[in-house]
């Protein structure tokens, strides 16, 4: 089903390049073209057929009917006026930023037919080269609509998402960055804080267990910056949240109370389960 | 290569089970006895060929010339002395606990031949239905030695955890639950605090990234407990290693230091980048 003429993407990564080859795959618009600063991305995605057409300037949006941002929260700010300047009038714009409640408010004023994403299918790999068809394929897809927001773009855009296999929520911003601080950028956090707690001497002792808890710290640094300063109030206080049980266990530790130490695993344990 | 004649292991879960099938696939044993408290558990072993022979009573370990504890720390404790009454003065003695400290002390003073061994082979999983061969293959496994440990009878568990594939390191047991307390222990505290510190209601959000950094939180409650009761110290040191860890990304964020911020998050991946 043709939903688009002629999809530019800014931002030919994993998220970019894998939506790109979903498009494609299942024939959702007729051309995709890829914007980059980087030449070797844009040859890369070309060669890989993941779009039909790259450039390194970003007029080469002008005749897209949807344009979707797809790098880091802070590019997307600095890009954003001359994009505006750029689009026809009837060009939807959507993100797929991490964070949504300082993007939303700031690109809804520069876009009329703006719509905010954000796939939950990320990982700490990155890059075209680790583009997939199939990506969002069961995966979680927020949308952010505000009172501002188009009823036939939004609408669009559900179709687009669900075409690509994501489950479809509705988030006003606010409570997306309030529920992704908890499920998303706290457990990012914690994976950076207890790499940076272990003494390197011990890594060779690492356990399976280790890795897992840890395999996100590897994500991308300048992308995750981002996101903690955009969310930063949210973030604070889901680390205290976290801080609070730490101190719940470490208190039950040192007095020996093992009552009270079960108790508390045993609620972490019930709810773990909840997630399969 | 037999190694030993009768085997006799108290505890026919995971560990225990999957080490009676690797004894059994590489003939390392003429005879393998399973003890547990849970007729089910012996009936299921028995079943599926995990032990030649199983019993409620502990004194079936009478002829065995290895016996292996492979329940909670506090049950090993609580049955240490029946035990000693009843095995052969020539039977080496080998644990496979999370913690060493404690336990080598006691256990060296109830048995003759005891060399504490620690496989780091085990997950949220649990069970004898979980038991398979090859579990050690390309595992750590820590021995941990003292001044009375018999050098015949390391050399033997040596040869024994070698033959299951696991690559093996030697620690005191005190250096041993300092390393543990910080590339297990603590994430095990985390992976139960992070999953206690979000509102259930956003449960339904969780990306792959919550899901990989709590897996963890699924293990089992009672032997958690114990690890963490029996290595307090060293584990409460290590949370507030984390909790520094904590802080300093807190405060970065607060203050909207990203060069800080970009820092902290560096140091982390590039540790995190070793671990493969």
């Amino acid at each position: 089903m043709r939903l688009f003429n002629k999809v530019a993407i800014v931002g030919v990564g994993l998220i970019g390049g894998s939506i790109a080859l979903d498009i494609k795959r299942k024939r959702l618009a007729n051309k995709i073209i890829g914007v980059s600063r980087h030449r070797e991305t844009l040859s890369l995605a070309y060669k890989r057929k993941v779009i039909d057409e790259g450039s390194q300037q970003i007029e080469v949006v002008r005749d897209a009917d949807l344009l979707i941002l797809a790098t880091p929260v802070n590019t997307i700010l600095n890009l954003a006026p001359r994009i505006a300047q750029n689009i026809r009038r009837d060009c939807i714009v959507t993100d797929v930023g991490s964070t949504k409640e300082e993007i939303v408010l700031k690109l809804e004023r520069k876009f009329r037919l703006f719509v905010g994403s954000h796939p939950l299918a990320g990982s700490e790999k990155r890059g075209v080269v680790n583009a997939r068809p199939g990506l969002f394929k069961d995966s979680l897809c927020i949308l952010t609509p505000t009172k501002h927001t188009n009823a036939k773009a939004l609408k669009k855009m559900e179709s687009l998402w669900r075409q690509m296999g994501a489950k479809i929520f509705f988030l006003k911003p606010s409570v997306h960055d309030r529920v992704l601080s908890y499920v998303s950028h706290l457990p990012h956090v914690v994976a950076f804080s207890l790499m940076k707690a272990i003494p390197k001497e011990f890594l060779r002792f690492a356990s399976p267990s280790l890795k897992g808890t840890t395999r996100i710290a590897a994500s991308d640094i300048e992308l995750w910056s981002d996101i903690f300063l955009s969310n930063s109030k949210n973030i604070n206080k889901a680390i205290q949240a976290l801080e609070e049980q730490l101190l719940k266990i470490k208190s039950a530790i040192y007095k020996k109370d093992r009552q009270r130490l079960v108790e508390v695993l045993k609620a972490a344990k019930s709810k773990r389960e909840l997630l399969i």
